[in-house]
């Protein structure tokens, strides 16, 4: 298939690079010329603009940093909507906030062209490994049309329900991650302080009603598990500045639907106050140390 | 064995009828006559002060409502150390501070006594069925020698390190828990606003990284599980109090030890919060409606 | 002096109404054809748009509600910078983000127009008796030009540096305000519940380190003070609401400056508690009974 | 007058110095021989303990650390109760619990001697120079009759209404004080990041709602005013950790009265923070350097 590929960094490069691979035809368009050129290197073709990108595609996708970027790569003059032929299906895979990403995908209705929301989560290493989850949000038809693309790019496709349901989910989880990370590291921090062994408070909290992925899969206190950033310096995996930008979008919905979220207010402020001293690319859980006596 | 049992409240009396079933020759003491006599209908003696009851006894269990009550029944005149013989095990099931539970058991090491603290998780419940889990402080000797009697009252029995540290992991995992309750409430809540299904959210949010005991054994979302206090209008299960109780001891315990708690001290101030407006004797999980929009 | 006057409601109503009464000539426009015609009742010409109110001004003058409307009235097709002649001096005093009043400023002066950013503080009662106090960011020569007309519905005219430190001071101290008031109710309610008497509380706090405008001038709790909301059941006043827009206007400014603001931040979750709790329109001292027990 | 002076530190030293410039006799106490040294050259007696003090004066006065040492100090075996004549009214200047004082005050009570709970605020300045702050917890009778020995170490001696009151009035004010100082961080901090004068915007938030002492008298950002800690690198003052200990008495209070506190909680967990940091020895007002970006 022809697929119009916007949006090449960190995430956006592998995940076009394992359409390439799955046999499909590219179009790629980025701001950044170094990111167009790594594409093109191995196959896809290149365009001056998302809208020549778009014109010649039977399926659009992106991938971009933030909710403007997205609202003039798919509405600006030299956007996808400029170019797109009517009925072709539209992906984007930005984490947004819901409110944009609905806006966006009835500006791409009333042209005729369905829309989904697909964020992702993995990281990196899940979009080289081409193992990403993918949180959908689209009509049913649509997303049936759209499942087996996105099966090269990931491994987990959920449907989440309507337009902008896919960045619903994608900021509830990370809402909850952000909080439940802080909860790991006050009660490891505390324990440890309390004088008991970190791996055996682990083992309990781990069966026990504590239990949760910051503490099974994602342990923050060092020494606990291998393989985790924990366990390397907090280097690699999500950064905290990742996670600022999660709970922001997800402060901005809370305050859109007037709903309290008190908790994630609080986690947003100490992951600010973790960035601010200097933290901000190393992996979220470092804020344990945040936390440390 | 002669078992000494002091207090038979709620979690005590079940669980001193579990022992009695096992065979265990009781005799018990408790403030409160009503609760003595529930134990002695069924086969247990009774005795005039916990001093009585632990001069005689081979082992002395205690499950109490908070640590002065612990420090009375040990260390009083009428107390358990005043009347027990040299060298005679002590296991108390109270959910106290660590702090307390070190020197009360210090005061029983000088006279010859090993301690344990050995608090429960698993509810009225899990004391009912013997289906408990025990998290135990106690030297390796200890733990051993009363492994097999706390079997007759619990499932899972953990030894958790030295004197204090049974304490220490369940307010641990308490604090986590508290945290992730409330934030599991903010995800659940924020995502039903903002137009997904309920169910949806909580099955994407299990597969992934918000994944914790709050969502996927407790969700506190009405509608998404059954058998959980959410489906029955949060009755049962473990009271608003008893989990601003736990906090309480998390908090005091962090104070000790000059550890920052950021989101446990804001837990227990919505905990409170939630209390203040009538909610204390409800399942925990109930805050998602002080968090509600 | 002939004046464009646009926005006219609860503020900006009685604001135009007072600068007729000083003797100038008001052109007005309002989207609300109700607001429009109290005004020209009183002696003012009413104009179908803001460009052409802008058309034949002297001076722009605006009061409206939010960031979006402060863009649209001034850069819109229909705006003013589409009608004003160039030199003419607009003075913005709405509340909104000093992101926004920077770029509308810029904007107009790359038209030829100075722009100031002029919000106030006064309430509905201010407005009416002339007697608001305005935050003016504004060059030194714009400012010496306006005060005069300022003067007609103020009493406080401070300037504050250059474009956009009018709403930076205005959400600097009203970030300050809703932080103390909820100080406020927390002390006044723990010593009540403690047993002092409160006048004699407000009264020694009044007098120490703890004294604040919401302790003496505005004390929320009930019989300390006279003619203040808390004296008549939290009527009048400055909304909770309001207060809730002020604080989401500050965590924006803070997050784009990537400021830490944590008791800001549990500020606004707290009003949005009490909103949701069916306050939002009562004064924002009465977030004392949501802490109360 | 003869009176017995307990606990000779930073506080206690130069308030009993004033005592006996103002020409009373004492006999003082304390654990520590260097502080007893220091009364004792200028004309002091040493009594070998609190009960040995107290037992031929005509008035106890006692400044201790904390709650504990209060009990002690008052209820030991060696303790002033044990010593001193019926009818002689006792001082406890520590700032302490009020259910601590309550209880004390009810046990001196049961033994003829009327107590008073009289905290104090002004720091080691406001003891040298006879200026403190007394907030009085005391039947009136008894506030009359030790008034004149107060005036002796302070200028303002405020009756807070009966015994533990003193106690309410100053943590209440402490409380109210820790969380406006954080506001007053944040609003400077922002504003100075946004670009406003720091100096200005003091002067505007002094003038208008967001007033407070630690705007006005003890401004927390460096430039804004002369004769402040901010002024000294955070030097001298109030220090962190005592904040603290307010805080957590504040804490301890509001739990016991089942009244939710949850700016208070917050500002606690910023200050411990902040002492973990290594802050613990600076003046309160230095927290401004955690929040800075």
């Amino acid at each position: 298939m022809k697929i119009a590929f916007i949006g090449l960094g960190h995430m956006g490069g592998p995940m076009a690079r394992n359409l390439l691979k799955a046999g499909h035809s590219l179009i790629v368009f980025d701001v950044v010329q170094r990111n167009v050129d790594a594409l093109t290197t191995v196959g896809a073709a290149a365009a001056a603009s998302a809208k020549l990108a778009a014109v010649q595609a039977e399926l659009v996708i992106s991938m971009l940093p933030s909710s403007p970027h997205v609202r003039s790569v798919y509405l600006g003059e030299e956007g996808v909507l400029a170019g797109v032929a009517g009925g072709i299906p539209l992906i984007d895979s930005s984490t947004i906030d819901p409110h944009t990403a609905r806006d966006v995908a009835a500006a791409a209705g009333d042209r005729g062209n369905p829309m989904a929301d697909a964020p992702v989560s993995g990281g990196t290493g899940g979009a080289e490994s081409a193992s990403l989850t993918f949180m959908v949000g689209a009509e049913p038809a649509l997303f049936a049309r759209i499942r087996p693309i996105l099966a090269h790019m990931g491994k987990n496709i959920v449907h989440c329900g309507d337009s902008g349901t896919g960045q619903v989910a994608k900021i509830c989880n990370n809402l909850l991650l952000g909080i439940s990370m802080i909860g790991a590291a006050e009660a490891m921090n505390l324990g440890a302080s309390l004088g008991i062994d970190p791996k055996v408070l682990a083992g309990i909290i781990n069966t026990s009603s504590g239990r949760c992925w910051s503490t099974d899969t994602y342990n923050p206190y060092p020494g606990v598990m291998d393989n985790v950033p924990a366990a390397r310096g907090y280097t690699g995996g999500f950064g905290t500045d990742l996670m600022l930008k999660d709970l922001g979008l997800a402060a901005d919905a809370a305050r859109q639907a007037k709903q309290p979220a008190p908790m994630g207010a609080m986690a947003q402020q100490l992951y600010q106050l973790w960035s601010s001293r200097g933290a901000g690319g190393q992996d979220f859980s470092s804020i344990i140390n945040l936390l440390k006596n």
